[in-house]
């Protein structure tokens, strides 16, 4: 899949409420109401629906998604679809589903906390799960950390996938994390 | 500007390393070395090199950049150009030139100190200051918010420009922050 990053007027289908001067925040909202969204956003829009978890599996690029994940929520998590002006946070539009984060990393666990993170993992991760995800009222599991798959044994390899593929199985049954500073930031 | 955020195989001029298994991070720093990155990544890193100061103007979208400036983060700032292992942080190849973060928000600042910042609006800059640019040895300046140009009035908008062009003639003076946990967390 070749997602298109980049939010721009083509994602709009229909008359643009200012043509004079574009607003992309304004014009997918208003798009969103009057169904004139561009057909790749929509079709992402209806699995959104149809889902009770959304897994975000990706390698970690500068502590954050690669951009065709960060165009995907830039593009497909509209106002108007995924939260309103209210209607966020625990109010959120997808407020009865589960996301999840699952990611590879290019160092290990002691790489990060060794060069300025600073004794815990966390920090980075609060714009994605707090300020996106929750936003959208999505209920937030604990991350799937794979720590460095480059760097290791073909055998701590398999161990990784083995222990994803484990807790998949019991993935129901997992309480939200507390979409909180407190447990970002350890406070 | 309608640059590509995606990084794919398509960056990749000559021959891989490994076609059987692509690692884009493996093939993009083979690549930088050979000189066999695609001409607008390329494009790109002779602009970085020449500057001094680097300004990253954007609208925030889910308190991050737009996806297609995460792409150009993705993409130009590669192994082999903007750091190495070792070669990061303040030994980052970037580490005689200047960043700031220049950006409008959606909401005033009150909405963003109300609705679970948690009193403080600096935790989402952790991964573009530190993760990505002080990261390439990028001493960063502080950023520069302009909060809801949207919500506020004529005058109000013209008020933020000129403090902003008042900033910039006195631009070299000005110290970098101190790229540390203690700057986001107040800790």
């Amino acid at each position: 899949m070749d997602f298109e990053p980049r939010a721009t007027r083509r994602d709009i289908t229909g008359t643009l409420c200012n043509p004079e001067f574009f607003n992309y925040g304004v014009e997918a909202y208003e798009a969103c109401k009057t169904r004139s969204l561009t057909s790749d956003i929509i079709d992402e829009q209806k699995k959104v629906l149809e889902a009770d978890l959304v897994i975000f599996q990706f390698p970690l690029y500068w502590f954050s998604v690669p951009a065709i994940l960060k165009g995907w929520m830039d593009r497909v998590l509209c106002q108007g679809f995924a939260f309103d002006i209210p209607g966020f946070y625990d109010s959120g539009f997808l407020k009865n589903k589960l996301a999840l984060l699952s990611f590879t990393t290019g160092g290990t666990a002691e790489m990060y906390t060794k060069n300025g993170v600073s004794g815990d993992f966390r920090y980075f991760l609060w714009p994605l799960q707090h300020g996106a995800l929750h936003f959208c009222g999505f209920k937030v599991l604990a991350p799937q950390i794979s720590f460095a798959p480059e760097l290791v044994s073909e055998e701590e390899k398999r161990g990784m996938i083995a222990s994803w593929a484990q807790r998949l199985r019991n993935i129901w049954k997992e309480e939200p994390i507390h979409c909180t500073p407190c447990w970002y930031f350890g406070q």
